[in-house]
Parts: C-alpha cells; structure tokens; sequence
C-alpha cells in the first residue's frame, strides 16, 4: 500500500523507508501553511490540509524544540529563534533560568480522506547548551540529548537518528500502522 | 462610507471611531487563523481572509512587541510568551542580553474586494522592564515608553492610548483614508 510523505526533506523520507517497510513511502512535495498554536493542534491542520489536497494517504511529521523553564517554548518556533538570533543568543534566552532541561518532540499528523488525523509523537529529553559541532539541522548544536557527552551537532548521522525523537516517532507510526 | 474592523475587541472599535470619523466604523467579529512568520505577512493574510468573507472593504489590526536584542522576537508570538511563561519571566528571557530596549508595533491590514491589501504601520519605542501595573492588555506592565516614568500598565487609558503605537496606526490609517 502506498503513503505519502507530506515534506520537502527527501532525507526524512530515506529514513522513513529505512523503519517503515511494509508500505510504499512516497514523497509529496508542498508548501504547507503552519498556523500559530500548540504543535499538536499545528500538526492536526497541515495533516487536514495535506489529505485535502492529495485525497489519499498521508502524513506529516513536525519537530520542536522546548524549553522546560519556558514552559515548552519556543517549541514550534524554534527555526524563527534560530533564524532571528542565531543559536547562541538562543541558548542565552537560558541566561535568567536555572532550569537549562529541554525536550525534542517530533509529531507525526497521519489522514485518511474523510477521517480525523491520528497524531504521533516521539520525545526526547536532553539539555540546552552553548552550541558545539555542526548545524545542518537547525538547533543540532545546542541540544544534547540525557546520558549522552554530545550534541546533536557534533554526533554522526547514524549516532543521531539513533534513538533520537525523530526515529521515535517513525517506530511508533509503524507500531500504529500495524494494528490498524 | 462604511468599513468593517474585524476585530473580537470593542475597546478598538471604539478608539477607532474616535479619530476616524468621516466613515462608519462597524464591529465584525469573526475569528482569523493567525500564521506563523512575519508580522506583516500574517497581517496581510488576515486582511484576505477578512475581505474574502465580508466581500466589502474592512480591515484587521495587530499588535507585537518586539525585543531589539532578540532582532523583533518574541514579536508576533507575545501572547503566546505570555500565556506560557507569565509577564516575570518574559522579562528574564532578556537576562543574558544588556539591551532591554524594545518597539510596541501596531498594524492595520486595509482590504477592498479583489484588491491586494495595504499595510500601515504604526511604532512606539521603549524598554522592557520588570512587570509594574495592571495587567489588563497582555504585556502592558513590562512595556515602558521611552520618555515617560511609568509603564503602560501604569498609565490611565487615556494616557495609555495618547501617542500610542495604536493611535499612532489609526491616524496613519486615517490619513490613508483621506488621500484615497
């Protein structure tokens, strides 16, 4: 059976095949609006919008960061931050906080036509630090993930989607794709 | 002439009508799904929506509060700064930063069916400082004026709304008018 990957990242989709093998992943590439809000209900309506437009199959996948002082934020904003003030001046957002815990949340929004998304989600925690290693994923450099001495910046890719929230939640979509 | 504010707050509506009396100022209240991005594009796309529905001129107005360290952020995402964290700790995000200045930026989406919208723009300058005063409007008690001694949570409203950023907007926005 054939499912489309809703992003425009054909390495998520590599990744996907890699866990997922009793389906045909297939990668849908569009542009999809990201409302302000919790990542869940965000999630809920790119997968909405996603199964509308493609009437088949689909899913989505979304990442945040969040900071457990800021009570999850910036969470879903994570790529303005990062954006905006590079991934120094977002550890130092920390700077009055004691609390430097954080965690990685990676939802997967699952449609079929007509029906209400199924969301799933992955988690890791780990603890914000001053950037160290490589940032080709955004906020890589300052996350290191708990019981491990590097960031995601400075790990391998294989060490990284190792247990990492990503491959979580691709794992547990497979789980849900099974019992189905 | 009558324009339509799409706006869920009669507080505007009234502040509205009082500079801007050549025109029938009528409340819509209609909830719009607000993007994630720029201030401006989230304005503009509100102003589409809202002319899209009513089919007949209006506007739609927004308001951010941008910290100058952290390049505009939280901007846009305020509210949601300070539903999370409260107003304390939306000061202490500026902890590691020594600027504390910020701008209070209001804006006013103009829309006419099948036209694209304009954009007016009105901006107060100050600092950020720990929460004084009521708390009626958000962020009001961390937001301090440049030139004045007391926050806007401090301030009567009517020493609030004069040189605001918001009358500031209006009255562009009635000049705008004018020159039509």
């Amino acid at each position: 059976m054939k499912l489309y990957f809703v992003t425009s990242n054909p390495n998520k989709v590599r990744e996907a095949r890699l866990i997922i093998r009793d389906y045909d992943i297939e990668q849908y590439d569009m542009e999809l609006p990201e409302l302000q809000g919790e990542q869940e209900e965000i999630v809920r309506q790119k997968a909405k919008m996603a199964v509308e437009t493609i009437k088949k199959p689909c899913f989505v996948e979304d990442t945040a960061l969040c900071f457990n002082a800021l009570n999850g934020l910036p969470g879903e904003y994570i790529k303005h931050f990062i954006e905006k003030l590079g991934l120094k001046n977002v550890y130092k957002l920390l700077d009055g906080f004691e609390d430097k815990s954080a965690k990685a949340v990676a939802m997967i929004g699952y449609c079929e036509p007509g029906k209400e998304p199924v969301i799933i989600r992955g988690e890791i925690n780990g603890t914000i630090v001053m950037p160290r290693g490589e940032s080709n994923f955004g906020w890589d450099p300052i996350f290191q993930p708990d019981g491990k001495d590097k960031t995601y910046g400075e790990m391998t890719e294989e060490e990284k989607n190792s247990k990492s929230h990503r491959e979580m939640v691709v794992i547990k979509f497979k789980e849900f794709l099974k019992k189905r």
